[in-house]
């Protein structure tokens, strides 16, 4: 892969540029004080991300942006671990804790280095106002807001993936899919992008030990710094 | 209209936020030379802008996007020109014209001031990546994009419109349309927006002269710094 034919990177968000599970965990401290057990709360939210939106996808549920999905699994979890009693503001606002999520120490100084040259974006199941606030938090600098929302499709759908060269206005192979997963990698090239993949061994806090490497990748980095070396930016 | 209510501001972008004129024409005269009526071939260009656009919300064509619009309304415009040989290699790159337009003057320090307190986003019918391009040449602050590519309808279909609030998932309320044309203000009203607008007696050179104020509107100012002013930004 060589940097002058890349045109765009679009980034998968919860765990590739953002610690969802610090991030919740701390909310969820905040929320509902230190009887919590906040990182297994977490942890157990997350498991329910994927089946949620597979409802979506499987048609069982029409669209419905991800704060939705995170509302009803949040009243699943709270239920399963004896909080029934949390009341409905409170849950509101623990939905928001996934506006509030830290991105990695080396996402800011990387995307810096790569916006020079490329144009960026996420391309998350993250809703676009989820986007918004936690770009607007951090100063993540995208150019504009890619992903589910906007195409009302779930990854790996292939309408999101396409969307992304379809917006940008550039072929496939100019757009590259940065994600710390490889399920989300391996549907980015079925579309014609490229893929770089990027290590991200505390996501699941030691519980899940993600590859080094995707030998399927174009690239697999360790940090966004490094992907911004390997592309020259 | 209270500061305190108002979440975002979704901006027009051909006329209010840029100088399609005088962008274009510079554009005109770089490519075809200094023999043709380079103003006259903007103005003569934009008049095929609605009408354009009324073939796909009318249902006469597809969804196109604006770029693809803009080709095909140039070819028109070179042929009653007299112009029918440009080739077509000068043709895509006059139509990038419409990616490489400069801002007003007070466009860049209302939005710097307006962006600490408010989403920004352009709701224009200018496809994502002609907004990317203006937003990168120029630094123009976006949180993201919306607009009519988004959503595959050109204003003043209400489905733009109401597209803001819902992906930035706040009430209608309070969303402000910022434009220069009575019109798209008249259509976000109808869809529960707010309006500013703001007068910009040179975009059409002085041959149409825009009302000072529109007496409809929430606010009338005649610069983005009044409009921060005005908004307490």
């Amino acid at each position: 892969m060589t940097a002058v034919e890349v045109r765009a990177l679009v980034f998968d968000v919860f765990g590739t540029v953002v610690d969802w599970r610090g991030g919740v965990a701390r909310e969820v401290s905040r929320l509902l004080g230190p009887g919590v057990d906040a990182t297994a709360l977490a942890d157990d939210w997350r498991e329910r991300y994927a089946p949620s939106m597979e409802r979506v996808r499987s048609g069982d549920l029409p669209w419905t942006p991800l704060d939705a999905l995170h509302r009803s699994s949040l009243d699943d979890v709270l239920a399963s671990s004896g909080l029934g009693d949390v009341p409905a503001e409170a849950r509101d606002e623990l939905v928001l804790a996934w506006h509030r999520l830290d991105p990695w120490p080396d996402v800011l100084p990387g995307l810096g280095r790569l916006r020079r040259e490329f144009v960026l974006a996420p391309l998350s199941n993250g809703n676009v106002a989820l986007q918004v606030d936690l770009a607007r938090r951090s100063g993540l600098p995208w150019d504009c807001v890619l992903g589910a929302e906007i195409v009302r499709h779930y990854k790996p759908d292939p309408e999101v993936y396409d969307s992304a060269p379809q917006l940008l206005a550039v072929p496939p192979s100019s757009v590259v899919m940065v994600a710390a997963h490889l399920d989300d990698l391996t549907a980015a090239r079925a579309r014609g992008l490229r893929t770089a993949y990027v290590h991200r061994p505390d996501e699941f806090g030691g519980r899940v030990v993600p590859p080094g490497s995707d030998p399927e990748a174009d690239l697999s980095v360790a940090s966004f710094e490094e992907l911004a070396e390997a592309l020259g930016a």
